[in-house]
This record gives structure tokens, C-alpha cells and sequence, in this order.
């Protein structure tokens, strides 16, 4: 079964800008990153007046959705994304690593504090189709260095944000290959398969 | 005039890996990051058994060099190629940055010790033509601070190096917008121009 990472990086490799929680959900200057997922430019108050995800950018995001059958994520993005107002917004369950299981959540989510059984369960729920690992650095780091990930799907968006959480942070090696690109104003798109030999 | 400034980097935004060095040129496995310059593996012994450069690799490089006109580099990526075995490999006059500008040198290149000078010798030296500026990070981020560079060509390569001299040390915020991308097995290229609004 297929396990993609999928993640949007700066040019400088940060997955969000400095001082990134809840309603600053990606810090300071780091809504630039998801200039593509919203179709151009958005504030944190959500501010914007062009119609959503288009383009290249939708081609890849939705080539890309129709894969996944469950998915996993940090508490951090969790909390930095409101919970989604509640509702998973992904296709089938999502599992929330947290060492906190026992707080209160929506029925969409499953809360689990460990990787292993996340990825356990998110593999039994998923139908055959993908896991994906969206977030935050430290699942995803950690999830590579445990040879768990098939798939790295960086989206690096054209901002150099001088600050943040880095995806890598010097923990890593890897052999890398890429399969697909897919681009816009606002992102570059790349399918890299993981080469668990040369890591 | 246009300005120009291209490298390669890893995934993880190392121009090198770890312990460049003149003989050891990129470092520990940053030779990596140039088999799209070779169209392959190679080693810094030379051995391989491939054709060279090819495919959108080729069209990219070719398109680029077919613009530029003279060029500028730092003393470290200077010595750490050896001096090209003392032959400029690049179009029109290489300005060399250094502070020993009395070395010994080949007539095609031209030591200077201060950057705005070597900006205005290589852009006197272009033709009309665009100036490169090939590196090391410090050049590029410096010529980047000062609002000199028009692009920014990025070779991502496949690899996470996990160590090595970083492109961006955060010192750096600026927006650019993607123009063009090519890609290969052993990299993908963008070309940004630099936003000079939102740096």
C-alpha cells in the first residue's frame, strides 16, 4: 500500500513562517505558501476575491486526493488549522498524532500518540487506496526515517520566508526520484518517489 | 541589462554537501547535485559511462548559456573547480570575487575584490548580453540583498544532503514568480524573476 508525504515548502525550505498557531495558521508572511491552494493571495482573516484552487495547481491537488484513502497528521497542524472548523476536510479518516488522546475531537478524526499504529490504522481504513502524511515537519521526518514513505509530494511555493519550521532539518539522507511536475504562479508541484536504498 | 544568478541545490537547499574542498568539489555525496550537469552518476575520480549532459537538462543549460554574455563567481567555487584547469568554460569574461586579487591567473578571468565592481566590469564585458552569477551562496544571497539580480535560476536536485553550505542562511525575504521549468531524472529547473516589491 502507498504512503505519500505530501507537504509545501519555501524556497528555503520552511513549512510555515515564523511564529506559526492557531488562528496565525502558518506564521508570519507564510500564508504565501498556500497562495496556491486558495487561487492567489489570502490573509488570515480571510480576505481574497478570486474563486479557489485553479489551474495546474487543481490538476495536481486533485489528482493527487483521488488516491488517498486516509490520511494522517500532527497535533501542531491540527490545532494550527482549527481542527478544519470540525470537519475533516480529506477523503476518509484522518489520524491526529497527539499525546493528548483523550481530548475531545469530531468523528472524522481518530487521536492516536503513536506512528506506528497511526500508520496501522490509517493502511486498514484507506480501501486499498493511499495513506498520505500531510504535515506537520516532524510526522513527515519521522515517517521517512522509519522507511515508511513511498511518495514525497513537495510543493515549493516562490517565497523565500527567512524563518520558520524547516521541513529537514540536517536528521535526514535521502535518494530521491522524480515522477511528475505540475506548475503555476504560485507552486511548483513535485511527485518525488523515495529511494529507500540510498537513504 | 539582465542579471542572473543560477546553482543548483538539494532538496533540503545545500549548494554542497558537507567537506567541499578543492579535489572533493561539492562535498560529501554533492556530487549528487551535478548529475544533471554530466547526465549521470559520476564520481570526482571522472569515471562514468554516459553521454554528458541531455534531454530538458541540455535544453535548459543551452538556453541559458545562450544569454549571457560574461559572468561572476566567488574565489571558493573558483578554486573549488579547480580553475576549470584554467580555462573559463563559460561564455565572455568570468569576474572572479576575491581578495587576492594578485594570484596568478588565466587571461580569461578577472579578479576583483568587491562585488559592485565585478557588476559593473561583467555588465561592461556583456555585450548587451545577460551576466551570470554562478556562485558560491554568499555571492548570490549578497548580489540578492542589494536588489542586483533580475533571476534566479534554481536546479533542484533529487537528494537530501542533510548537511553542507545552504543557498539561504536566513538572512534573505523575498517574493518571486516562477517563469519556466524544465525537468529531468536528475533535476528540476525553475526560473524565477526576482520581485523586487517584496523582498
Amino acid at each position: 500500500m502507498t504512503t505519500i508525504a505530501g507537504i509545501t515548502v519555501s524556497l528555503d525550505g520552511f513549512i510555515t513562517g515564523p511564529d506559526d498557531r492557531p488562528g496565525q495558521g502558518l506564521g508570519v508572511g507564510g500564508e504565501r505558501l498556500h497562495y496556491w491552494v486558495f487561487g492567489g493571495p489570502w490573509t488570515y482573516s480571510g480576505e481574497h476575491d478570486f474563486g479557489g484552487m485553479s489551474g495546474e495547481d487543481k490538476v495536481f491537488y486533485d489528482a493527487l486526493v483521488a488516491r488517498i484513502g486516509s490520511g494522517i497528521v500532527g497535533r501542531g497542524m491540527y490545532d494550527a488549522a482549527g481542527a478544519w472548523g470540525g470537519h475533516n476536510p480529506f477523503p476518509g479518516t484522518l489520524l491526529v498524532l497527539t499525546h493528548r488522546t483523550a481530548d475531545p475531537h469530531d468523528d472524522g478524526f481518530v487521536f492516536v500518540d503513536d506512528l506506528g499504529e497511526a500508520l496501522r490504522l490509517a493502511r486498514e481504513a484507506a480501501g486499498g487506496k493511499a495513506v498520505s502524511i500531510g504535515g506537520g515537519a516532524d510526522v513527515i521526518r519521522q515517517a521517512l526515517a522509519a522507511g515508511e514513505v513511498d511518495e514525497l509530494c513537495l510543493s515549493t511555493a516562490p517565497v523565500v520566508l527567512g524563518a520558520g519550521k524547516p521541513l529537514f532539518d540536517g536528521s535526514l539522507r535521502l535518494d530521491v526520484e522524480p515522477l511528475e511536475v505540475h506548475r503555476s504562479r504560485w507552486a511548483t508541484h513535485v511527485r518525488y518517489a523515495v529511494l529507500r536504498e540510498g537513504a
